[in-house]
């Protein structure tokens, strides 16, 4: 099986570099897995839960999913209500991997949040009752790039004040890959912070079309996350028919824990897609014996933010030399 | 029974305007309940549920007490994140009676919010974190004026934004009564919105020391509202011991009504006096059939705020003439 997806990955991974005008890695230079000291044909895996922070029931879910290893990593929605409880248990497990979900949008109906830093001081960036929109368009249309990374920046100091060690940075349904200045904004706090930031080679989470973006900053060969459309039988199913296929390389499992209670079908009534039975089905399954056994069969490595940025140092310090 | 509590009412209300400088009213002018077409010897009663918006457990609790008739008015919390899901509701049941519960502190440990205009834009109101404090003691301490009228009048405006008919304003933590100058803010906000607020004429939510208050804008001769150390098999007998002895007059008694879900224990988890257990015994007592048994023996007329203000608007011009 190597050799062959060995093959499959250089093609998979040269028809992406192409498509999104990424530079490609220095001739010679090894790959994240072998800088990890694991076999060129591993496949690293982090599996990774979206808006923490958003309510109390992704906050059970998920803490519970990172306690037990059936997550390797999750990002905080900072502007969240329930973002203090995140910061309490951040203090009791300081080895939890935890990311930013920057965010630039609110899409719920009844329950949602404004900006960190105030209605008032980032006035582009929010709709006539003070809260981040409901849409990325949105944000794409009115949004001035002083504010977004006010704004952003805002929500990383929040975190950071509050005593959390933060791994990554990510975004709220993909607003920092929306348009070339978004994405501008997203390239300038993973150099102020000294972070890696979510990019994949192609797919929701790649760069807009025409950004150059340096191979080596790309960390994710391809992040999975579910769209709507597949029914609660195939759950399971859709997830395993992402991931077998898959060559060697870095890959993200995004999934959205929470318990189907009264707080989450509260929040999502009106919009069944990620809502409280959706994320009731992603708990269900990264703790179900059945995907977990999957997961081993395949030989998937688990690995966290924190490991794949040593992984970067170490790879940009060889480049260097 | 009227002549001997009529006699009390006297002796009860001479005493409370002495305690708190209050202009005594016009002599000879008719009681709010002579107004209003009851009896001198009326008791009108507002029952009023606090913190609306904070939670979608309280929003639940509360707009289930309400569209039953169970309490008579509500006053939300504008900063908390279910402040959306309230205005939808109020949208639909146009006829509620709903007031803003002006919000200078956030009390819990892991669920907090901050000021609407932006802890930027109103920096003496917020912590480190640039949540609004968890002590009204930090608000007298740290607040500016400037900051807490322009904060409180942009929750006022917010619920005027997202379409809320407004019938008074009040108070959470008995905040703006805690220092003179807050309760000069109190005042201002008053007579810029035309709304009656909340002042009894002693207790928790009278006018602080010294300062001087028409008689005729004190509308509640008193607030019932418990205060912790009663025990669970005690709380209706609590109420019932309240409100039996009062004489004629007009009286708010203060509910705080949610379930004891998972989303409130999670909010209140390390603090018992107002939590989770505590709403929903207060939410049994309001729908009890023993409670609504008692009301009605003790021929307690329930009003709501609206009708106070029409009363007082009433009033004024029968003075004025």
């Amino acid at each position: 099986m190597t050799g062959k997806c060995g093959l499959a990955a250089i093609l998979f991974l040269c028809a992406s570099w192409a498509s999104v005008g990424q530079q490609a890695p220095t001739p010679g230079s090894k790959t994240l897995q072998e800088v990890l000291g694991y076999p060129a044909s591993a496949r690293l895996l982090i599996i990774h839960a979206d808006d923490l922070a958003m309510s109390h029931s992704v906050n059970r879910a998920t803490f519970q999913a990172l306690e037990k290893g059936w997550i390797t990593s999750a990002s905080i929605l900072v502007p969240c209500p329930w973002f203090p409880e995140v910061a309490r248990w951040a203090k009791q497990h300081p080895e939890a991997d935890l990311g930013i979900h920057l965010a630039l949008t609110s899409e719920w109906t009844d329950f949602r949040w404004g900006p960190v830093s105030g209605s008032e001081h980032v006035s582009s960036l929010v709709d006539g009752l003070g809260y981040l929109p409901s849409d990325v368009d949105v944000v794409v249309r009115n949004a001035e790039m002083a504010d977004v990374e006010h704004e952003l920046r805002a929500q990383v100091n929040r975190a950071r004040s509050a005593g959390i060690t933060i791994t990554h940075l990510d975004m709220h349904m993909a607003g920092m890959v929306a348009s070339p200045e978004l994405f501008g904004v997203y390239r300038k706090l993973q150099s102020a912070y000294h972070l890696p930031i979510l990019l994949e080679r192609s797919g929701t989470h790649s760069p807009p079309k025409g950004a150059s973006v340096p191979a080596n900053d790309v960390l994710i060969d391809r992040a999975i996350t579910m769209e709507p459309g597949v029914a609660e039988k195939d759950w399971l199913d859709w997830y395993r028919k992402q991931l077998a296929p898959l060559p060697p390389g870095v890959y993200q499992l995004i999934v959205h824990l929470a318990y189907d209670d009264e707080e989450m079908r509260g929040a999502t009534w009106d919009h069944p897609d990620w809502g409280a039975a959706w994320r009731q089905r992603d708990f269900d399954m990264v703790k179900s014996d059945e995907f977990r056994r999957f997961l081993q069969e395949q030989g998937f490595v688990l690995v966290t933010w924190k490991k794949l940025a040593e992984a970067q140092a170490l790879r940009d310090r060889q480049t260097l030399h």
